[in-house]
């Protein structure tokens, strides 16, 4: 079937969007030049919203498919994804014992029920199955979610900060992402709105300000200071892009820090918050690794903590995210978070409650799972032991793990990393000597891909190369998690080490950098 | 702090974005006229994103309001949210157990299981929680939903159809809403393109093409007729607005209806389903309340199964989306549904893919829902009859409660409804006097809100007025579900016939229509 092509004008009630503007209003007209179909196809791949299609987000990258090719035949090791229970994490045994009874509230009365769950979990379960009134966990929530839910993220913020949110600024979410999209949707107005991103950065950042029609205005970190922050060089990328007629809305943070693995000092978030303060830009931070942490002498500090300390307490703008998926937890499957706004116009709060009811309301299992994560068993009870036990088991476990990539790729030669001390990843560099530079070249592949390419080929480990993340010009890196279980992670350890002396020997001679 | 405006031209390479052509790169250069704050907020209300504060979705509507004001001294009758199990309806027993086993899979192992869940239940929680892989439902899935489930979907439609869509085709979401704001994210490029929507519609139709910047085509469904389509008036709108340079892109058709309580015959969905192919317009069928049918000689019948048996079976673009909100299970706050892809290009459905993935997943627990409900008990398995029976009880209650508000309403003077013949809802029109319009003219409302207004506070019933959801010009209506229990159903009809008539009696002569 021929393509069909329309370029008539729009008649004027189009333009009335555009405030009735002349000027916006012949450009709407001058705009029309609408495709309405191809091969037949009203739904043409060539056809969708061009923003969707520009957004990056790869789906099964190329490392992806082929490990999904190799896995027929040899023994894989993913190492690409954060999701923890899927590499072999145990969940919260309080956290899914409450949820079971939340879904199955005939349970509650029946007098077997307390052969199977401790008495506190029943208990619990029953408190939170009112507080979602007639129909417990099957109706519809307030869009923000459950009210009792966000007084106990409310309460659990004053315990982490010394300071209190007012609920009516906590919005709970399917997960940290429905959060973060959400409020880049609100924000985006057209391309010439600017968002700062770090580089590194995790692609849902990318991939959501292509999808509003935003600019995305890169930072980088710096690796040499161990993934630091310049606030002097994002002066200046601000005030460049200022000059050339962008809005610079807001900032993104990660901290913990996704691909890089770090916890910004308190003094450094404090400096950032103040940053943002000044510069008339709002934070957006992404705190969902907070309770990964480990080195003991560098505690996380929460943006709102920072802020609430600072003289700009009462105005600086800031919307922090959480998600019961990235500490010990690891519930990724049940999607629940929440966003917390500090200093937001309260109509642009009653905004995010609109398009937050858009979608109905978060899932209720979702918003259990937050309520046992900020209220967790407390000493005494009969289910803290076990509770406690099984955190701390995990965090230790997750810091031997960290300690071992770190230590295991510091040992290598063309090869360094800032020692992972957060969070569920390293990002190591690569010094990758000519000829593996050449080979790439040869073949095609991003020096990155290529790397981690004959990883996959040769040691059976699924690693993300850098690029996908971003790094610095000429520097090749990769993202690898330590998730994998601790037997795993030393064969992970042996493999890629002699994969990599492998490489380097085939490539180019050693060099320690 | 004052206003500060940005009239800089933007630089080359934001208008990249617009594929380099000269006359187009000009417009963008023309639109930018940032406004960066407001009062001292960047995210000052009037600042965000354009299309967001034109989406009019009533969170917290005038009606709402009021009842939560009464509700402290009178008590309140909601009729006005389709959410069964806040309401008092009780979620499906197997559902809630295969889902708490799922949760706690701890207890699989446990001897004393078996007195708290039949075999069956623990039969199926042991197979879905395999489907997910390790980490079971704690794990991300697929960001199309877990393929064991997406093939349960598959064997539902080809039960109920006769024909089997391809899992590859079968999407899992968070509710059918996400699903449906996806698919409107993806086919909205400008505010040029057109989306055809029946008045009176559900609002998450206007409100989520008014955030993606599309443009509402709306045609009416016909009273007279039982909320009938018309399709030759549907012909001259597509006609009268292709001509103004619109590109009609889809069309949004809800059946069974949302407000209407209509379940359209198989040779009208077969009509619609042809005439959209040679309109060239992709069908949304928005089929959520599929399960809920009171009219034994009137079938559900799908568009992918009127589809299937037409000459276009193997052309025609159709995306259908199904929920487990809506059915006798009622399961709104666990948030499962899916949308199945017919005819839609193979690269379209990979942007698809890519756009699910952002959010990463849609929550597992509901897509354990989804489970249950398209591979239900079956004849001879230990929950069938209880199963069975659960279904077909509230089938039958909320059939004889359909019947009931239909009769009321078509005894009362001054107001006429379509008998509801499917779905949870009732849209009776009122008959209002001149003497009510003066007075709601005087009060400053709408009629059909001074009308639902006057029905909260004499009667304590809240409803939501027509104009919510949009009637024809110069009519009144409002939407009532009749989800409250048959006991308070019963109530209901007393109290509002006393209300009506008393109305009725005070502003105008009685006349039955």
């Amino acid at each position: 079937m021929a393509t069909v092509l329309k370029q008539t004008p729009v008649p004027h009630y189009v333009s009335s969007k555009c405030n009735g503007d002349v000027q916006e209003r012949d450009q709407v007209t001058k705009l029309v030049a609408q495709v309405s179909e191809k091969d037949g196809k009203v739904l043409h791949p060539d056809l969708l919203n061009p923003r969707l299609l520009e957004a990056q987000y790869a789906v099964r990258g190329e490392l992806c498919l082929r490990a999904e090719e190799l896995k027929k035949t040899k023994e894989i090791i993913y190492t690409n994804v954060g999701n923890p229970q899927a590499l072999g994490a145990k969940p919260l045994t309080f956290v899914r014992q409450v949820i079971a009874l939340c879904a199955a509230p005939f349970l509650l009365d029946d007098p077997n029920t307390p052969l199977l769950f401790p008495a506190d979990a029943i208990e619990r379960a029953k408190k939170i199955i009112a507080s979602f009134g007639t129909g417990g966990v099957g109706g519809y929530t307030d869009s923000r979610g459950n009210p009792m839910i966000r007084e106990e993220v409310a309460d659990f913020i004053q315990a982490r900060d010394g300071h209190r949110p007012s609920t009516e600024h906590i919005y709970l979410t399917d997960g940290a992402s429905a959060g973060v999209r959400n409020v880049l949707q609100s924000i985006i107005r057209n391309e010439a709105d600017a968002v700062l991103v770090p580089i590194p950065q995790y692609p849902l950042y990318s991939a959501s300000i292509a999808l509003y029609g935003g600019k995305l205005l890169p930072y980088e970190l710096d690796e040499a200071s161990g993934w630091g922050l310049d606030l002097d060089a994002l002066t200046r990328t601000v005030a460049a892009a200022r000059a050339e007629g962008y809005s610079v809305r807001a900032l993104v943070f990660i901290n913990p820090g996704n691909p890089t693995g770090q916890c910004l000092p308190g003094e450094e978030v404090a400096r950032l918050v103040e940053w943002c303060a000044q510069q008339r830009v709002v934070l957006l931070s992404d705190e969902v690794y907070q309770e990964l942490v480990y080195r003991k002498d560098r505690p996380f500090t929460s943006a709102h903590k920072a802020l609430m300390e600072s003289k700009y307490a009462q105005t600086a703008e800031l919307i922090s995210f959480h998600s019961v998926s990235k500490g010990t937890s690891g519930e990724c499957g049940l999607r629940g978070g929440y966003h917390v706004f500090s200093n937001i116009h309260p109509d642009t709060v009653a905004q995010f409650y609109k398009l937050s009811s858009i979608g109905l309301c978060p899932n209720t299992i979702g918003q259990v799972v937050v309520s046992t994560l900020c209220n967790p068993p407390q000493p005494g009870e009969p289910s803290y032991e076990l509770f406690a036990k099984e955190r701390a088991d995990e965090l230790a476990s997750l810091s031997r793990r960290a300690a071992l990539v770190s230590g295991a790729f510091n040992s290598l030669p063309n090869m360094s990393v800032v020692p992972t001390e957060a969070a569920m990843y390293a990002f190591p560099q690569v010094h990758m000597p000519p000829g593996a530079l050449a080979a790439a070249e040869a073949a095609g592949k991003k020096p990155d891909v290529f790397y981690c390419l004959a990883m996959l080929e040769e040691a059976g480990i699924c690693t993300i190369p850098g690029s996908g993340f971003g790094q610095a010009a000429g520097s090749q890196h990769f993202r690898t998690t330590f998730l994998p279980r601790e037997e795993v992670m030393e064969g992970f350890v042996q493999k890629f080490k002699a994969f990599h002396i492998n490489f380097m020997e085939k490539f180019g001679p050693k060099k320690k950098q």
